[in-house]
């Protein structure tokens, strides 16, 4: 029985006729919706999304799905690791109200042929490398946006650049749900949390973490008042030391806002906020981090990157 | 004031931010929502969708909407007929509750960079001639459709191969909305009602006449028994007369529910309904008509063509 007025416990669907009556008695209840849509496996960034959802919404909603259309045809769909035991005891110790596993049949049925992109921003960064990333998942944000129809989604900055895509794709639809962007989660050692972080043997665990220390000697050039744009680079390639066990997929620092490459050398943060971003092959796994870097007297928080 | 209790009024407005407390309000009261998208222009193929909507819902909302990104750069988006004043005396006199005058900067602002694209349906028959079209259509659609937020959509069967491809998209991209098709109008001489037709002169429009007088004879010869796809084009053919004051964009018979190519020369409308399509060019207009033609014993209404 639907009885969305009682909350506290944990209801756990496969089909979207099973979440649509849920979602539709939150909604005539008056009850604030927080959605946090995931690919299962889920880690400590998660759990971020699902207290920050918690904490601002009346009911939390998690999907878990593996969508494949994000993944490239060379890519980890098979390999991705599934968990759906730890992921509901996860959701219970969260406080979540409702999981929904969605199912490929629902998601794509066989005359499926509708495709959501978003053009300009997806095509640097990991768009070059994941040529078929970005519309899936702009297509299947929407999809899911549309179930669930919640007044927040959560999503993870260490996803910086899908962050943005998102926020872009619902702003130019006119979707009404608002994008949260929480902080990138860390492991005591300063690696990004990621699903992915489990592919890595100890050894190429310790080569990651030049990632995360390239980021913040990047940062800590910045805020000590260097603005060229090389010299920076430089300092975090140092640090980076990419060939051999570290490939390299990319380093940039660009505008935060927009993903734009910036115009000039000079890097001026007081008026120009930027994000260094970074993504390299460790082993099997594809690892990405990033730091948002603006003026002291911006007055926002500061990403903790150690 | 929101007042969404008390209906009869006519509500006119042009910015986003006035149209959405509205429909809030309708939501909130429980009262089901009829959407008409137009073009602007109203003539009786638009009446006819709101007063289904009227029949069906409890407000109607209108959109006008001349929606540049569904015009090519060499057809007529400048030249389409605007007519404000005409459009809002049909809503008064249809019982509209609510009419969107929507606008270019809301709808494409200067960062806009999200498409909404149906493959496969629309890489036939009008996506041929038009290929930005559908791409426009299916945008602006689900972007509409956002703000509005309503439980039924109208479309006219006139536009076939759009209403097919905007029941696929709402399909595809789970949108909760019920997706409307009301049969085609016509003038008394037959002439299937568009904004395009005042583009004709008196002797083009007994030109353009054509068009339906060849789907009746089409389908007249199917529902008479004959089976031979090629036959059956020929009749048409024999009476569109091609050619000269008519430019012929595409002439077909299709599978009436996926439009997709028949395989075989046979027809078999008891098994599989057909739709025979047509688009033609004459003068500056480009016009285009269908008949659906199912077997006698499907039960189902016939199209009035004639």
């Amino acid at each position: 029985m639907v009885d969305a007025a009682r909350g506290g416990d944990l209801n756990v669907f496969r089909r979207l006729q099973e979440v649509t009556p849920w979602v539709n008695a939150y909604r005539r209840a008056g009850l604030a919706i927080g959605f946090v849509p995931t690919l299962g496996a889920l880690h400590a960034g998660h759990r971020s999304l699902m207290r920050a959802a918690r904490r601002e919404c009346d009911r939390v909603v998690l999907s878990v799905f593996v969508n494949p259309t994000q993944f490239g045809p060379d890519e980890d769909l098979d390999a991705y690791p599934r968990t759906p035991e730890d992921d509901l005891a996860a959701c219970l110790d969260e406080g979540v109200d409702l999981v929904w596993f969605a199912e490929r049949d629902e998601m794509y049925p066989p005359r499926f042929q509708t495709w959501v992109a978003v053009e300009d921003m997806t095509r640097a960064l990991c768009g070059v490398s994941r040529p078929h990333h970005f519309r899936g998942v702009t297509t299947v944000v929407p999809q899911l946006l549309h179930v669930v129809r919640p007044h927040r989604a959560y999503f993870g900055q260490k996803d910086y650049q899908q962050s943005l895509v998102i926020r872009r794709l619902v702003d130019d639809l006119h979707i009404d749900t608002e994008v949260r962007v929480c902080p990138t989660q860390r492991d005591p050692d300063g690696l990004a949390v990621s699903s992915r972080n489990r592919y890595l043997s100890d050894a190429e665990r310790q080569v990651a973490l030049r990632l995360n220390r390239a980021l913040g000697v990047g940062r800590d050039a910045i805020l000590a008042g260097d603005t060229s744009r090389s010299r920076v680079t430089g300092e975090m390639m140092r640090v980076l030391q990419p060939g051999g066990e570290l490939r390299l997929d990319y380093l940039e620092v660009r505008d935060a806002e927009t993903l734009a490459e910036l115009s000039g050398e000079r890097l001026e943060v007081e008026t120009t906020p930027v994000v260094i971003v970074v993504a390299a092959f460790v082993g099997q796994a594809r690892l990405i981090d990033n730091v948002v870097v603006q003026g002291r007297m911006a007055g926002c928080h500061e990403d903790r990157i150690d």
